[in-house]
């Protein structure tokens, strides 16, 4: 793998340094190649190290709206950034246009960053993405991020698969279309099972009421989480019966995540003991 | 939040620096505390920036059998280190005894972090450990950390979900219990749905004849991978009809994780252009 020559180090202060060398040390003359890369749920210092190295070394990053401005600053200053404002199924740029761009980036020579929150391979439609590049027989690399799930229930003190409540764990997305969640209720009304829906929160009382239609428990807990892992996290933590009302009065907005299940119930109990992450305090630029 | 004063920082070279302070700098006298951190799938570069941090400033750290050394080395010199062999649900230490010890170094005052294989809330017991904590009025953080599922399918080129394939994606495990799997056969054999199992290597032929008992066509593309993200990954790539056979054929080692659904076929155009990750090379330490 061309790495363009870029290594962590670990100093005797136990500092982490990601070098990135003043040279540019692609391999291949003028092919270009895409990294996808995840930029995990929010909290920018959730990003992996392989993440920053990526992104340190960019000649071009298209970005999505999750993206926070720390991670983007990470960015060389000479970088282009392209932002094309995908807020998962809504997109600034239709995805065809997204396609193309990183074509052409890469045809035009460049090392390109594809900048996606959460992980790519997650409802990101990071698939659809490295499919055009194959394609193309453009070169490409993943880089896997935390997940919203993964980040959302950590933060919020839920967690996602317990012996006692949940052995397994399905991850689904809650969008509308044509007024109507195109779900398979079947699958998803099962007992110790929890439910994690991406993009939810219009689709929130269709999703209760189904839910229970198909044989959940009415009293089963539910929680939406508002902006997860930043600092306008917001929590509403109910009951399939009581969340379309209580998440309605509090005027959540998007991003959100739904948890349904037995799990959330965790949550009361844990969260009395668990520290508040400080994000903001957290991630210093200068 | 107590973080020890360390931030990150940018430097005009594009370096990320984690400044951990030589003094300790504990908020509440001699009460600790413990930060559950997801050390991720197994490169050491897919670790994020948090756990760094939390790893640098600790003065315990409990870890299992899946954390790479090179996450080790970045304790402070003066951390102890336990090792409790955890491998999900093989243990050198039972579970009672892991809370104990927690329990007991958060007592001693220090600042303690259990670092875990993967994300801590997904298939970690996670949940049963901060529980445990809260019980004993100890305050804790949760580091969420890219989980296995993610890690391996972003190296192995097979996207979880895809608008064409699969619109929901379910994560089990798939030990097996007095010979026999414990899963929820109907929900799982379920069409446009992505399985993901976790340690399910000694089940396997159980696995996929039981989904296609329960529904699922015996040519649904399925994959096993062992050591995903590591230099030591191996892939197997074939249908519910054959996996069982060929994966025998390979010999292949836990820990692994299956991946069944038509996405697992994308991989075949994917892999062509994909760059193979160096893991190796690109986290030195000195």
């Amino acid at each position: 793998m061309d790495d363009g020559g870029a290594q962590h180090r670990l100093g005797n202060d136990g500092a982490v340094r990601a070098f990135v060398p003043a040279v540019d040390s692609r391999k291949i003359g003028s092919a270009g190649s895409v990294t996808l890369v995840g930029a995990g749920p929010g909290d920018p210092e959730l990003l992996t190290l392989r993440a920053v190295r990526m992104i340190g070394r960019a000649d071009a990053i298209v970005y999505d709206r999750l993206v926070a401005p720390e991670i983007l600053a990470l960015a060389r200053p000479h970088a282009e950034l392209f932002y094309v404002g995908k807020q998962r199924n809504r997109h600034t740029l239709p995805q065809d246009d997204i396609n193309a761009l990183l074509v052409r980036l890469a045809h035009e020579g460049k090392r390109v960053v594809r900048l996606k929150g959460g992980d790519p391979f997650i409802f990101g439609r990071g698939g659809e993405e490295i499919e055009t590049l194959a394609d193309n027989g453009i070169p490409f690399e993943i880089v896997p991020g935390v997940s919203a799930a993964n980040g959302v229930a950590a933060y919020a003190g839920i967690p996602l698969t317990h012996r006692d409540h949940a052995q397994a764990c399905v991850f689904v997305t809650g969008h509308l279309e044509n007024g109507t969640m195109n779900l398979d209720w079947v699958a998803l009304a099962r007992p110790r099972q929890t439910i994690v829906v991406y993009m939810g929160l219009a689709g929130l009382s269709t999703l209760c009421r189904e839910l229970v239609a198909h044989g959940l428990p009415a009293t089963t807990p539910a929680a939406i989480v508002q902006h997860g892992t930043t600092a306008r996290q917001r929590i509403v933590s109910a009951t399939l019966a009581t969340l379309p009302g209580l998440a309605k009065a509090a005027a959540l907005v998007p991003p959100t995540l739904i948890i349904v299940g037995n799990v959330v119930r965790l949550r009361n109990k844990l969260v009395k003991f668990m520290r508040e992450p400080a994000p903001d305090s957290a991630f210093a630029l200068r």
